[in-house]
């Protein structure tokens, strides 16, 4: 079975036997609860590296004080089971008092690519995520670190990041996975009522008329943008957060939507928040 | 002679191949204007380290709108002979442009220990100082960097951030090299004049005299605080910005001076801001 270590000095001592011997690292990190998206990004580090971490942290940090870091699903043992057969090859579970000690005090913060979209609402998330993204590139010492494009704000904060702080590390972003009706696989999908889970496909359906508006000619972002929220406001469970399109390094607006610009939106249905995109 | 490389990757590719040799890497980050003070810490580095990389950067993130990032003294040619002198093996020195390209974003904060002392009159010093000393640390990836006890706030404060974001690299606090009448080398006393120079031998003198206060049985930190104080007053061009009598990691005020506390001041001699500190 794939070891589940906890202790940071001894995934370190793992990594730098690795590289001793000239063995490429890849690292997955996530929060556990693993999915499809999960799995598809463990493959894909598989064919690359030739040892494959994969973290699983429910960082506290990234939540905010009324996000739902408690009810977080935690499952370590099926996630374990999971990974395994992807191909992983060890588990890096730290646990949070060894991550955040007494005293602790740092935090990296990428500036204005965290103030849009996401960050409005949620004012401390990406320097929660930055900051335990930094600590598990130390620790684990990755050759190459895959990330999803589903939360293509985080890759894009994280991209920053790496490149700002010359962190030796290649970010490797890999595509949405997403459930037959197309809704972008998360581990919070779990949290949706039936009915709620029900309206939820439509986020998707909306992010391919998007494309195909954009494909058929339409050049004014605006328009775009008017029948996405058009499409979500017939979900009565749904509050819409935003829908933008923009830049996918900068996040800056981008009002002609031709040029390779990425459609975001976010919503919630109750309590659980969800998001996804599409590039145009 | 020594080399002097300014290439980010060409500086990993040093340390990364001195790492596959099993050679240990020293790091002596300055910031150029070398002096006694730089060479003491090179000296040390040579005496543990096999492979001593001393970088020169004038940081302009950590200076403030009004500081001195001007006319701060560049002599690389004369750091260069000296550095080469006291044993250093490869001198660091990047451009500005590559170390802050456009659309940099990112930077490692440390709160608490950043807020009092300096941080005050400096609010974003320290948040320039770990950042360009975390970009360091990834790009010449040292086993050990030698920084100086002089800067006594700056040591805690990058302590902190190697715990925090566990980051490989031990940290190695070196003594306060002084002139022969005690005030500490600094690159910034060439910019005294004769006059604020003959007075800045107050500062040790003053620090002295605290340390044999306490050392005699002196134990409220008032009472000590206010005889420096009181011997700085004396130096009609000095304008005193603090006096404080502080925990030496966590930089909170300690009202017992006995247990080990770090007397810390600064002040101004005109524009030229100078800072000392004994261990008590």
């Amino acid at each position: 079975m794939i070891e589940i270590v906890s202790g940071i000095g001894r995934m370190r001592d793992i990594s730098d036997g690795k590289h001793a011997e000239g063995i490429t690292v890849g690292l997955v990190p996530t929060m556990g609860a693993v999915h499809e998206g999960h799995l598809s990004l463990v493959k894909t580090a598989a064919e690359s590296s030739d040892f494959v971490v994969v973290s699983i942290f429910v960082n506290p940090t990234q939540f905010g004080p009324n996000e739902d870091f408690e009810r977080y699903p935690r499952e370590i043992k099926n996630d374990k089971r999971i990974i395994e057969s992807a191909g992983g090859h060890i588990i890096f579970a730290p646990e949070p008092d060894e991550m955040y000690p007494d005293g602790f005090a740092t935090y990296v913060n990428v500036d204005r690519l965290t103030a849009p979209l996401c960050g409005r609402s949620r004012p401390t998330h990406f320097r929660g995520v930055t900051t335990v993204v930094a600590k598990l590139f130390n620790i684990v010492n990755p050759h190459t670190a895959f990330l999803g494009q589903k939360d293509a704000q985080q890759l894009a904060v994280i991209k920053r990041m790496v490149r700002d702080l010359d962190i030796p590390v290649d970010i490797i972003g890999c595509p949405v996975v997403r459930e037959p009706d197309g809704l972008a696989m998360s581990s919070r999908n779990m949290y949706l009522t039936d009915e709620e889970r029900k309206q939820a496909s439509m986020l998707y359906r909306s992010l391919c008329r998007a494309r195909e508006l954009v494909d058929s000619g339409v050049t004014d972002s605006k328009e775009t943008i008017n029948t996405v929220n058009g499409m979500l406001s017939e979900l009565d469970l749904f509050d819409v957060e935003y829908v933008e399109i923009v830049d996918p390094e900068e996040l800056t607006d981008v009002g002609d939507s031709r040029n390779g610009g990425l459609l975001v939106l976010a919503g919630r249905f109750g309590k659980t928040r969800l998001i996804d995109n599409i590039l145009l």
